[in-house]
């Protein structure tokens, strides 16, 4: 069976064949034929070394943790042949489940006790087959086949989202204006979720017109804010005080000067993961700007089996021009040097191992 | 009547007799004849002119927004003439009532839509008597009137970690270890607080033994913390990683060091108010460990009738011995210097207008 991978040593992916045709599916696992595979940041990470890690005693890791498929074997769990599903992406641990498991929370485990399917510790989905314990597949309707490897990552930020609202649940939060920093694929997906619940949302990005994300932003309805003009610290006199800033660059000033950008009772949302970087900042101010205006700020990684159904249900809201927008390539297995390729046009690249 | 209060140009607040006797309560107002009336870090920032302001077109503030007192004339509103009552802090401004008063949460209102007395723009407590509408009256148990001038800071952290608690209310959060910075009234209020939830707190200061709050922070269980061995960001490998820090010093550092205070998936929650201070961070670890630890950062100011009501049940869970080891200082107005001394060994003080 055909599968892409890095192997140790090298920093770009490519196709092996794995040595059993198909995986076989153990107690409680089903076998999942694989429709569709995204690739983000998060894989350019990997590959590069920069984040994650090879599964204990494996010379290669197969990429893929934003994937969609189809039943090929229910192997006695309630699912059935030929149903549409989404993988989640962490698993337990060698160790075993632990109480994260069990409670149905492994996005909240901290490290050491779960692995990443395409990213740490175990192999993902980016290959013909796969196979995942029942409670980690999300069954999804069918004519959302060809664009539900985006439950994932929509996932995470119904994740963000869902703390930073109930960060602000103890008094009448009545948010009005948001902005997304970034224009990348994560962005623009949370973008399309915002301008559902709020009356006025922004995008920054630094790209120059005419630019396809540009254009999304301003489809979607949003406000495109060039960060090479206005830095996010300067967004509320350019533009309005936000009562939500989700960072999805990584970039790692943005944490805190979103805290600026931010009106009163505001909540800023990081999802962006940088690396070390020191740098000054006037800390008493940020200090008693979240103190005097009662703001907050939440960190948010992963996602669970609520977050990835409550994505499939926003996905079902985003108009197809959105969606056929944001998916620039569709790649078969064979092309995976074109597709990681991530150039300044590209939005959102998907490896296809068979038609949805 | 007697006042205690600033004058404009003045740094030390002295004893006044204002014009009329006695205040006059408006519609839906109540006369109340003060009983005590605490001091806390607030009343300083207020008379060194750090903080707060006077009442327009006057000059001097009445200070004093921590108070309880009696019931003179409840002047037609569902209180009766003898009940103990404590004084929320926040009144509309001129410009009126707004969206923030009408919800009964103007602890949420930002600056300009609201009034604070004692501190901005309306004058305080520390008199004989004074007025305010039923509605910013919480009536408290005739045994805890001698500590229920305590009820209003208690009610900062009730509100503050109420955000707290909300913004882990998307898990299953099972906090263990809690730090309070700050072994000040407000520390140690919330450290008696949190003792109740937490199974193990710590209180970090910086003063030599022996010393009474340190004698006070082992008394209520706590392991004392000495921030000249210890730094915040050290305290997990000299003691654990905490599910939440408490700041209430004001230290402007503390917001960004907290972070790394905390275990995965623990809250920072910001009390103090710092003046501006730049100074160098690593702020791409800290951007990392909001994200990859699912970290949050609450700021919270003031607080509001449901929080009063809080602390006033709070407040009658506290020892008697702690309450009495708290309050350090029992002062007649005639002795408002010493009052406002604020020496070594001193914790809370408190002027006391008629023995409650």
């Amino acid at each position: 069976m055909k599968a892409i991978a890095v192997q140790r040593g090298e920093s770009r992916p490519r196709v092996i064949e794995k040595s059993r045709p198909v995986p076989e599916p153990g107690s409680n696992e089903v076998l999942v034929r694989t429709l569709r595979v995204g690739i983000d940041g998060t894989d350019h990470e990997v590959i590069e070394g920069n984040h994650g890690g090879f599964p204990e005693d494996e010379n290669h890791l197969v990429l893929g943790h934003e994937a969609v498929g189809v039943v090929e074997e229910p192997n006695g769990t309630g699912l059935e042949t030929g149903d549409v599903v989404v993988p989640t992406v962490r698993r337990p641990p060698e160790t075993g489940r632990n109480r994260y498991f069990e409670a149905g929370e492994p996005d909240m485990a901290p490290v050491g006790e779960y692995v990443e399917c395409g990213i740490a510790g175990a192999h993902g989905f980016m290959a013909e087959y796969f196979v995942a314990p029942a409670e980690f597949l999300v069954p999804v309707p069918r004519e959302s086949a060809q664009y539900a490897f985006l439950v994932e990552p929509i996932s995470n930020s119904e994740k963000a989202l869902d703390l930073a609202w109930s960060s602000r649940s103890t008094f009448e939060w009545q948010p009005e204006s948001a902005v997304v920093l970034g224009n990348g694929p994560l962005g623009l997906l949370t973008l399309a979720m915002l301008r559902r619940e709020f009356d006025r949302t922004y995008c920054l990005g630094r790209r120059d017109r005419p630019d396809p994300t540009i254009d999304i932003i301003e489809n979607l309805g949003a406000v495109y804010v060039d960060s090479r003009e206005t830095a996010v610290a300067e967004i509320p006199a350019a533009h309005e005080p936000m009562d939500l800033v989700y960072e999805a660059t990584g970039y790692a000033k943005h944490a805190f000067e979103c805290v600026d950008a931010l009106g009163p009772n505001g909540v800023g949302v990081l999802l962006g993961i940088p690396g070390d970087w020191e740098f000054e900042i006037d800390g008493g101010r940020l200090h008693r700007e979240f103190v005097l205006k009662n703001k907050a700020l939440v960190g948010s990684v992963n996602s669970s089996v609520p977050h990835f159904e409550d994505a499939r249900d926003s996905l079902a809201t985003f108009p197809d021009w959105f969606l056929d927008a944001l998916i620039t390539g569709v790649y078969t297995p064979a092309d995976v040097d074109t597709a990681f390729e991530d150039g300044d046009t590209d939005i959102k690249a998907v490896i296809e191992f068979e038609a949805p």
